[in-house]
């Protein structure tokens, strides 16, 4: 194996999640350790778009207490981009460029940190530097709350979303148990394809405060059969906490409540899923409803990191740079669960093409036979994931963030 | 002073807070100290609903984890009421059942913990036991997260709500800057006639990451100006974040956005204020805008109480007791701040009939100029109010509460 010598550069891309800085600091962390190999770490402003106009900052020491609260910065400190490369068959220009800036900076390795759209551009990367001959390791680190990539066990992020949530959920059931008679609240949660962050509300039931009801875009939702399951749980005890993912489709695949326009009941939307149902069910069923929706804190919720969480983002972003050093290419990082009791993990990597573009859904034994609920084997999946607390770095009462650009 | 000896009974009313509990566990832990004088403690089902209908809880040793847990508690653990006694002048029904409950039970001191109109309950059920020459010592314990009693320098309640806020805008305010191009993301907040909570976003800029406009109903609001405002911001910076209160009035005292029907522009109402201003915001400045409505996690995010603000509610339940035991009637416990550097405060007590009805809204002088933002008097108010870090009592990651009906 040839030892090369040269510089790393990361980036970041896609939605933030609470922990995708926590990866950055795991690559910048062991890009210092290995100074023999890595001379300098350079990070893009705002992912590959930050490439591509040679928008590069050079981290070194001097940035140590940021770095530090890297762990603890939610959002992308080093700022995200969604941009997608055009196939390189059909227009290279993208790649000129890349290629270009990789031999200005002697970029070895090109890390970037991201969903399935980034691991497809890295993919894409690895293969054109392939063909050109020119000697870069490119690895892709998994984020994203959404937890659909597939391969690895589950992905840095969501962990402490998941924690998030099953907590906001236990309050919010909580609150709603104060009045004699209580309201139908409908909870909206992130996932627009994969229900596995609505799914894990369903850990707050752990200390007895859970949602009564569950519905994930894995099985089709009818407003009818919804209806039913309301009015049951409602008779029974007075009130009635329902999640609800964002992306619910009907029997033919298609979202219940569109984004503009009409829905499927013929209504015009303007709010979102949750709002829209309770209108709905409180006009049917002339029950007092209301509508929450957890929005960005899903994903920006620092404050509410799961330790194993911050621990394993940290891990792929270590393990990222031990592979890059091995001279290894066109990879993501996975994590593989070695043990559910106790709960233990080692790092693992798969090609890049086959993680790219595919969104893993949630297994049908993970959801109940009604199709509102999940079965112990998610809880059972998802309960190592939300374990520990991670202490944010308050000042003056207030959370501190990195400031690195 | 006649040292009477009786029983205690304890409640509940109007919207809970995160830290309503914990001025529960400071009655409760301060009574059983007072053994020689209080025999038992007893709490009310749902507020003086339950003490109408005879549902009263025994409070004792057997429920000692519960107790502790009460601080970490969100919600009203004893179930809370929106009830309004009528005045007993024109008809004493409900007066005459607590009567004849009170010397049943031989309650000798009555606590009420509510905001306005519980303190109004309060009041008329002090004036009345007086009149029937009943001896019971009634005493109102203040919580509300609006801040809008009087006289008391702030509610308990108050501080952790403005601390899950400011950390919560500061999250998004970090989680905006992601992109190239960042969208004007809107967070509505509670507080339908006081700005306090709305204003307590500022305190995100502590560190750096606070809102670039706030709104509060004490100002009228234009949206004329809004959008000068927006469009200033959004020009040199490329994004905007802004705080607006649920209860922004336009010029004539009118809510912007009435519940339902149309609204001030004409349109019907589905979204909050803060959807609304949202796409009326992307329809006439052509800007993508995202909105977030922190809904009820204000008053129910357990895992961010102040330290301080669980502290006072403490605090005011032991002192509540403390009167009670010398004999005072008619009284509404009140906090003192009795220096802001360092911050220390002393309890006080109000006249509850002063206290009952009235909002305290926010002095013009902790509001700018230009009505949006806040003062450097604001935050020298606020900020010791959000000083610390309650720890949840987290079992296997998620918060346990209690569970003592």
């Amino acid at each position: 194996m040839t030892k090369i010598k040269g510089n790393l550069l990361y980036g970041q891309s896609g939605g933030p999640t609470s922990v995708i800085n926590a990866s950055a600091y795991g690559v910048i962390q062991e890009a210092f350790l290995q100074s023999d190999r890595i001379e300098k770490v350079y990070v893009m402003n705002h992912g590959i778009q930050g490439a591509l106009n040679e928008e590069l900052f050079l981290i070194n020491e001097q940035y140590k207490k940021d770095i530090e609260l890297l762990k603890h910065t939610p959002g992308s400190a080093f700022g995200s981009v969604r941009y997608k490369l055009k196939d390189y068959e059909d227009d290279d220009t993208d790649y000129k460029t890349l290629l270009k800036l990789f031999k200005k900076y002697n970029i070895r390795y090109f890390l970037y940190n991201g969903g399935n759209d980034s691991m497809d551009t890295c993919a894409k990367i690895a293969r054109y530097m392939e063909r050109e001959q020119y000697q870069v390791s490119v690895i892709g680190v998994p984020k994203t709350i959404d937890n659909d990539l597939p391969y690895t066990d589950h992905t840095p992020g969501f962990g402490s979303a998941a924690k998030y949530i099953a907590n906001t959920m236990a309050e919010i059931y909580y609150d709603m148990l104060a009045y004699p008679i209580g309201k139908v609240t409908i909870v909206e949660i992130m996932g627009r394809h994969a229900g596995w962050l609505t799914a894990s509300s369903a850990l707050a039931s752990i200390n007895g405060f859970g949602p009564d009801l569950i519905y994930v875009p894995e099985r089709p939702f009818s407003f009818e059969k919804f209806k039913r399951d309301v009015k049951e749980v409602y008779e029974k005890k007075k009130h009635c906490l329902i999640a609800v993912s964002e992306g619910i489709v009907n029997e033919l695949g298609h979202f219940v409540f569109a984004k503009s326009g009409k829905d499927d009941f013929g209504h015009s939307q303007l709010g979102g899923v949750a709002a829209k149902l309770s209108e709905l069910l409180s006009r049917e069923l002339k029950l007092s409803t209301r509508s929450v929706e957890l929005s960005s804190s899903q994903r920006a919720a620092s404050h509410y990191q799961s330790m194993v969480d911050v621990n394993e983002a940290v891990g792929v972003g270590k393990y990222a740079v031990e592979l890059a050093l091995k001279n290894y290419s066109n990879l993501m990082v996975g994590i593989m669960r070695t043990s559910n009791d106790p709960y233990t993990v080692g790092w693992t990597s798969f090609d890049l093409s086959a993680c790219a573009n595919y969104e893993k859904k949630m297994p049908d034994t993970m959801i109940n036979m009604e199709g509102n609920g999940v079965t112990q084997e998610f809880i059972d999946y998802a309960l190592p994931l939300i374990q520990g607390e991670h202490k944010p770095k308050y000042r003056l009462g207030v959370q501190q963030f990195a400031k690195i650009k």
